[in-house]
């Protein structure tokens, strides 16, 4: 049998909660089944602990299985707690821990808060670099992300640079990061989304890719060798092209995923195609993992109008993953 | 009468004449009626040569008007020829001079290909500038231009820098060139767009709008104090937005105009919007003038598969702007 996803708890004073429980109602009947990491109170009657995984299948036509976590102080919508913290990281190592010896068959994590988080002494620049960090021992086959890639209907973009000042960016782009991330891509896309010749796009950084270096050197220093170079590797990759023209619906049917050097080049044009809906996938992981492509929601947790689009996309994405990886 | 309006022939060698025709043909039967300067020979059998714009009406339902203009070279699709730039830049004089005149109601630009006119002396940066140019002595009510939008049916964005490599464009991002772009873009929206009380959206320069300096300082620096001298001056635009949560139509239900800092943050969003559509606007200059927002197409020109929708929505925009104006 196939072991169910393992969702996290993510900031209990946000809308993990919230969401969990709508993706629970929109899922119970057909599923992907799967159980979460959190304190049970977190999700009132329509909780039911359970002591396994396993249990999982039995349980989620009817209620939300629950493998059961004490947080320190119970969570008010809205007014996080780093008195939580533990527990917030102790869901994902947990999470990790399920995959890792085969009862869950990947992880969706809820969205957490760094700040949270750092002034309880977390270190890592993000959730997906920890969860980089949980994994880093385990095998895998091929080129190692992590890679942050959103996917949605409309489109799939990674990104060779995540959170970094805009001039940063620049500074830091290199023949290497590029490379590296379009490798992780194209053996993705292969491994967990069964594409069997990925086809990629190669973003330019500047307006009209530099137009031959009149509107920056950038193409013909780092963007167009790091293309020859992926293209040495057998990956089929655009030249860079001009990133105003990549994101229309006869651009978008030419490739399998656009590699895009920095986070608005990425997120500005997934975003105006689908807000809601978009999926936030950690690419060249030894598991599994997804992640709903918004924050924790402070500012609307509890009320219950925080929409559970993302978090259920984000979990039929990742059984889907996970099957396709498994095949 | 109102006048027609006044389209330039653009580059003769690429898509220019194509696209006139095709733009003929939609617009022959309810208009708005224009006249373009340029050989006739280059629209065949349909053209029909006048002798003053004032001709047009009586025209347009039959023939494609043409204030006749000669070419040194005849045009070879797909092969411009910088002798041919002479009559090139004259089409463009010749249209802004009948609209100072009242002879037209605002001109329409076909495409052009700097390269081609720069190799014959050619000095300005792009055609808005040499328009801003020729347009100098002539009185404007309100601040002046030239500001570059693009104007579909999805979203207007107003660009505070164009043509600049990413890191020249951070390196010379200031106050006051947010400042004025904002001014404007909200006059015009006032004047040529008849929104009495105009809503503009401040895109941030980082990732997140720069998360409180963690992702950037342009944001502290020089984003958020523009917004607040542009709101000194009476002007209803937002504080710094996270560039990637703009352009979902929740969010662009709520502006009626984005100022983005730069030509991919506007033109990425806009483009995967409306691709075809989208049409140039120069904001600011005494006179009305669209364009469509394509470029001279030589490798499709003359094979008769050029689209005419951005021709066509540049026309028809320039109408109502023209309209609206002497409302």
């Amino acid at each position: 049998m196939v072991p169910p996803l393992a969702v996290t708890m993510g900031d209990p004073a946000g809308i993990g909660p919230d969401i969990t429980l709508a993706a629970w109602q929109a899922l119970k009947t057909d599923g992907p089944a799967f159980c979460i990491l959190g304190d049970p109170a977190l999700y009132g009657s329509t909780a039911q602990p359970i002591s396994d995984p396993a249990e999982t299948a039995d349980v989620f036509a009817d209620a939300l299985p629950v493998l059961p976590m004490s947080l320190a102080f119970p969570a008010i919508p809205g007014k996080p707690d780093s008195a939580n913290a533990a527990a917030i990281l102790s869901s994902i190592e947990q999470a990790v821990a399920l995959v890792r010896t085969g009862k869950a068959a990947g992880i969706v994590t809820n969205p957490i808060a760094k700040s949270v988080l750092y002034s309880a002494g977390f270190r890592h620049p993000g959730h997906t670099e920890f969860i980089a960090e949980l994994t880093r021992d385990m095998a895998h086959k091929g080129p190692r992300g992590p890679v942050m890639m959103l996917a949605g209907e409309h489109v799939r973009v990674a990104l060779v640079s995540i959170h970094k000042p805009l001039r940063a960016m620049i500074d830091e782009l290199s023949v290497d990061a590029i490379v590296e991330t379009a490798a992780v891509t194209d053996a993705a896309l292969k491994r967990d989304f069964g594409i069997e010749a990925p086809r990629l796009a190669l973003a330019g950084l500047n307006p009209h890719a530099g137009e031959d270096g009149a509107l920056g050197r950038e193409e013909i220093d780092i963007v167009q060798p790091a293309a020859v170079q992926i293209r040495g590797r057998g990956i089929d990759i655009s030249d860079p092209m001009p990133p105003d023209a990549m994101f229309h619906a006869e651009a978008r049917a030419k490739y399998d995923a656009a590699i895009c050097l920095y986070h608005d080049q990425g997120l500005i044009p997934f975003k105006a195609l689908d807000f809601w809906g978009g999926v936030n996938v950690t690419l060249g992981l030894p598991i599994v993992r997804t992640s709903p492509d918004h924050g924790t929601g402070f500012d609307i947790a509890g009320k219950g109008v925080a929409r559970p689009d993302s978090l259920i996309a984000a979990i039929r994405m990742a059984a889907d993953m996970a099957e396709t990886r498994t095949a």
